[in-house]
């Protein structure tokens, strides 16, 4: 049995940088051989400061090379069906930022490579990760709170990306809202049955224009019977606002957000705290560290990846049927 | 001009007890003199206890009392409108609990005869008076938090009533949410143009038995382009909760619960805190202090009422929305 | 058995009002039927406000009014001691606002008067009804923090009182600690062995030109083996600041403060919420109406009262010790 | 201009590995290029994992190494003030784990030696770098909270370390309190004049057979005219306990505690949360790669360190006038 895992990175941008800084110094077991970029002085830098071996400008090389067992995707969104199935079948096992694809008949062609393949495919649903959460989920399923009747999610961006970002990005549902419908699955245990969305553009009139909103209120049914309703902004000028509570029959589970420092000053005209994480990269920096022990974990142990492909294809099928809610301003059936 | 307003009470049962206990105690410039009930033991009772010079069957005889200036009415509902009418015509300003009646057409026919009697009726909406919603609302208009965009509002009961009060109830949205869509209104200072709204019995099925539901998600647009989402529940086995949060394109301001006692405890278990307030009486208890102070106020000082009949009007408007949202599975546009 | 009784208030001060009003609109079983103060008007007054049926300039009156069993004593200071005695010789039943005097050998004379009149006598403080502290005590008791090690106490009041209270107070120790030394002892349920204080006029200068001090640290050894570390400022610019915290071999636990509304408001800069109650009768409202209850119950149900004679002197005690310790630059040990 | 600066690190125990760690993979401009130990295969370790080229035996080798600017002393306190002479003739930069010494005289010949030779030395306090408490310190400077009044430190670990530590420890004021010292003076900004400590074995009869206690109460003047109180305790059931709190004429400061989850769970029959980090490690892991980052970030600019020689001294003649103060039972002045 092996207990140390060759990494191949595809992809050195923002989130590449992140895995790849994490996978070097902060996962035991994860060896990091080489990065790809199309922009190869990004992936040689990265290289460079994470000790990476290896650097080069085609993820074909990556998929090549026959000791890398292992790969992150961490490309742009339109590539990842394609390396995805490339990569199983050169037999690596896959961690793959969300989404799979936007669409349904692709990802599963993709999925279904993935199974041809045998290997194992974890997708970036990073806050499953978060310690937070993670306790919520397992307080629940050990009944703290009894039958979940209704969740809440509320999540909040700092800032709204560029147009350039909204114009690819899938649009809210399925850019941003994808984390909070698979967080909904994630919590209650259960499929989501229903959907009725609504939202509109109230920061940025340019969001509208691009045919997409930054302001949504979801209400989802559950198989279960839980309910669950998910708000969300593109632009919260307080910091990145990622809030949870799941409440049941018999208690509550309340996640707050975490600040990065403790103090509270009091004067005789108020009392003020620290303001919220800003920025996901800090919130959800151990999650992201998390995410990848898992995956490394999954590997090694044999055992199956705690976000799977079929995660990553409900949660665009929900992001689809609110979409579609939103446009037909009525609730939507999930089959 | 008057500073001492004479008062007459109608109805001598948990709620009318209290209002006699707060104007009789609590309230400066109002001088209870006169309380009824059907029950004229009940009504004794709280007088003797009250200091209240005289108590009564009937509650024409403090109608017909000429130095009593005005009336609160603790009677039940179905009596609210008839009452509401014969103390118009009998030139008393009127205090009355919530809901002035289930049917528009009533409600309209009373108003009519409030206005034409030139007397003031205030509703008993008591949570525009609970100090922390009414700084929020203070805060919301000054602009703090800039336009208002999202507006959560968790409003869960400890427990259901019992099976008889449900039949009469009015149900859910007319009964319970009734007082979160004025809320709505109190906050955002806009009208609700559309309301979807969905709900199962979760808790008990009896109350489904009876055409009722105990769980309930409601999502709103407002005139001013907010939206406001509405989760309740009729069975919350850790107390009263009541929080709101109103998100705006500058900040938010998140109103929790109140607890009794301010301590924690923590040993190598964990940190445990206490419960927030069981009651709506315990919770609110500044509020109903508060809002017959405000009506003894608005007499006296002659100005508007803060909680007027038409916020009663279209709080009911909106629950017979909702009602009708849940029945036909779709939004519902109010006019 | 009886179940009320007969109560007469001597003084009609601020606290004597506060006594009175909570006498007779919140504590069952009280029945005040009159009231003194040497300013008569201001007796007359407060009976008026409270429907008490008689109000006289000279408290004699109150003590040989032969339908009266019990008097609550809010006269100043310097008159305690004297009306206790009276009080115990004309067998009424005693509720005195603390210190009984400053003078020990004059508190032992009044508490054998007491004594050999067999009358019961309950001592003002009223922080041992807070639900706070009261629970926090119990937990103690009930052993979930295992032995008290620390006890922190924080106690500082939102302004110095004006220069003529200061000068009659006893200073700092016997007029504002002595509800700390007290809270010590009600908390670990152990005597004081020895106490070193420190301090100095660090906020206003005229305090420290009357000999007096705004500003103190006090350290207490108990009996059992705990310290206790009591900080007072007589300036807080954010309200009154009353917090404890008892830390033992199995667990901590905090009381902090406690605030009027519950709201916290985020915005770009900061996050701020409600300042703390800021005024002691705001912050212990629940505990004088508590301490009067308690006190009509152990005189109804023939128990012991929860803060007695024997109480009031050892606070006064440790005081003195503390002003001797502040003087002599050195421990005091107590007997 | 450089912007790298080449380390060795001496010492390959706990706290060498966590420096090792955060110097190799946290911090920029550090290049750490070798490590010793006298257990040789702890320094192999650790070189290996953090990717450090070379590991030896005996730390002469780092001093002779020409290629190493800067050094982190890790080895037994013992050993500190003789690697620093050596580090400092040597040419080195130097940063040591407190305290240097125990003995005063021995103190001051080796911050002559690193005066004499020129070169930095940073004193490992590491809680200076934490992000809230220099937070607290920055908005003390900036007048936030006018002049400061009252310190209150509360710090207590989650066990005490085994009796073979305690022996060579320096006992509870020297090993543990120290921090504390010198967090005061960080805070205040002001030097301490008088000392007054008290405390007991109460936790662990063996550490008082030892001679050492286990729980005390510090009280410390500035000579500013603030206060300062401090509780300690070996042994906190619930986690590592560090909080601190300033008062001042104008607000007060509080920081708390982190926990590392942020989720509250509500049940019928209480609230419980997250405890407080268990360890130093974790608690204070941001402060740990701060104070690295601040002492490489000196050496490039030359600028002075955060934490000198001085302060190294001075929190070392406070923790022995505090073991006097308990030994004489009185206050001790300092010069």
């Amino acid at each position: 049995m092996t207990d140390q895992i060759n990494i191949g990175i595809i992809g050195a941008g923002r989130i590449g940088k992140l895995h790849a800084q994490n996978l070097a110094f902060l996962v035991p077991g994860a060896n990091v051989i080489a990065i790809s970029d199309i922009y190869v002085e990004a992936a040689q830098q990265c290289a460079k400061h994470c000790h990476i071996p290896k650097a080069c400008k085609n993820h074909q090389e990556i998929l090549e090379n026959k000791d890398i067992e292992a790969i992150f995707i961490c490309s742009p969104t339109d590539t990842h069906a394609q390396i995805i199935c490339e990569a199983a079948e050169a037999g690596k096992h896959i961690f793959c930022e969300k989404p799979i694809d936007f669409d349904l008949e692709r990802i599963d062609k993709t999925l279904n490579t993935v199974e041809q393949a045998g290997v194992k495919l974890q997708l970036g649903f990073n806050r499953r990760f978060d310690p937070s959460f993670k306790q919520a989920r397992d307080n629940i399923k050990q009944g703290k709170i009894g039958t979940p009747h209704i969740v809440r999610i509320t999540s909040r961006d700092p800032q709204p990306p560029p147009a350039e970002y909204i114009k690819v990005s899938g649009g809210l549902f399925l850019d941003m809202a994808i984390h909070d419908f698979d967080m909904c699955r994630y919590l209650t245990g259960a499929e989501v049955t229903e959907i009725y969305a609504t939202g509109a553009a109230l920061i940025d009139p340019e969001i509208g224009a691009l045919g997409d909103i930054d302001t949504a209120i979801t209400t989802i049914k559950c198989q279960n019977g839980a309910f669950c309703t998910i708000d969300n902004s593109r632009k919260s000028v307080y910091g990145y606002d990622q809030r949870i509570e799941i409440f049941g029959s018999e208690g509550c589970i309340i996640v707050g957000n975490k600040t990065p420092r403790a103090g509270t000053i009091y004067t005789a005209e108020n009392v003020t705290q620290d303001l919220p994480y800003h920025f996901f990269l800090e919130r959800y920096q151990e999650a992201y560290i998390a995410e990848a022990q898992a995956f490394i974990r999954c590997i090694i142990d044999d055992t199956e990846p705690l976000a799977t492909g079929i995660d990553g294809k409900i949660a665009v099928e929900i992001g689809l049927a609110a979409k579609q809610s939103l446009q037909e301003h009525k609730p939507v059936l999930l089959s």
